[in-house]
């Protein structure tokens, strides 16, 4: 369902038609389910992701040390895990240019995350409510990154404020 | 307090001695905080964040769109605060080589975080509990993200699994 109402927005006196692709408050009914496209979880984006973060826990970048833990070997960090859930949750285009802010995430880290595994993300609407501002509203979602066995790797919610349809 | 125990353990027959520079389970009381090194958010880490996790949403990499939000400027992505928050955790050793899991997180964006902003990361031990396994126990941390006014920008709790101290 593509949402591709045109909204004109005053920027630096210039009038912008900024045609968004995401869905507003409206589009949104308890108990619909989205699902995401796949990635694959590489051992360069947990080198990237060491980088970037400054978590060079030896978990994720020493495989002798990986060796010695309960996983046997190196794993992917659980926030690159859920870096990746939020950006292929993005690139669906639910929330381009709807979502205000994400305002608050629980986070389950369920199962380890290997090198090689391939990862999708649900996403499943458990409340929605109005708030005092007319123009914005806060969904819930469940959300779930699951491996390529169906197994969840990261479960918990996201709560997200949305945009509310403009009105003409 | 630097943990210096070396630990022996067997890596393909081979006895490493880990040098584990990280808090056991026994280091941490509750009422106890650490407070990390601090870390200036750039342009450069939203595009890197953005590119490594696929989460292109135009609140952080598209400037005219960010105009149009109650922030009126691109803001860094939450998830990326969160990720150079436990990179900054990770810097000052408290877990490393004795982290054997993060179990948990509770997470609440509770102000937005601006190119150029510092933040550091507070933890505060709220809860310890030992588990059924001896060579393990978990401890909650209330863990907060300040930026250089002070402010909280993110706030919540992480719940880790940490090895026990190893006995002679």
């Amino acid at each position: 369902m593509g949402i591709t109402v045109p909204t004109k927005r005053s920027v630096g006196g210039q009038v912008m038609e900024y045609q968004a692709r995401g869905r507003y408050f409206e589009d949104f009914a308890v108990g619909d389910a989205l699902v995401s496209a796949r990635r694959t979880i590489t051992e360069a984006d947990v080198v990237l992701f060491a980088g970037l973060s400054g978590d060079f826990n030896p978990l994720h970048t020493d495989e002798l040390y990986g060796q010695t833990t309960p996983f046997g070997t190196r794993i992917a960090h659980g926030l690159l895990v859920v870096a990746v859930g939020s950006g292929l949750v993005n690139q669906a285009g639910w929330f381009e240019g709807t979502t205000l802010a994400l305002l608050e995430m629980t986070t389950r880290f369920v199962r380890p995350v290997h090198f090689s595994d391939t990862v999708h993300q649900r996403l499943e609407v458990v409340a929605r409510k109005e708030t005092s501002r007319p123009d914005r509203g806060v969904v819930t979602f469940g959300a779930t990154i699951l491996n390529q066995r169906g197994e969840g790797v990261v479960e918990g919610q996201h709560v997200v404020l949305l945009r509310r349809r403009p009105t003409e």
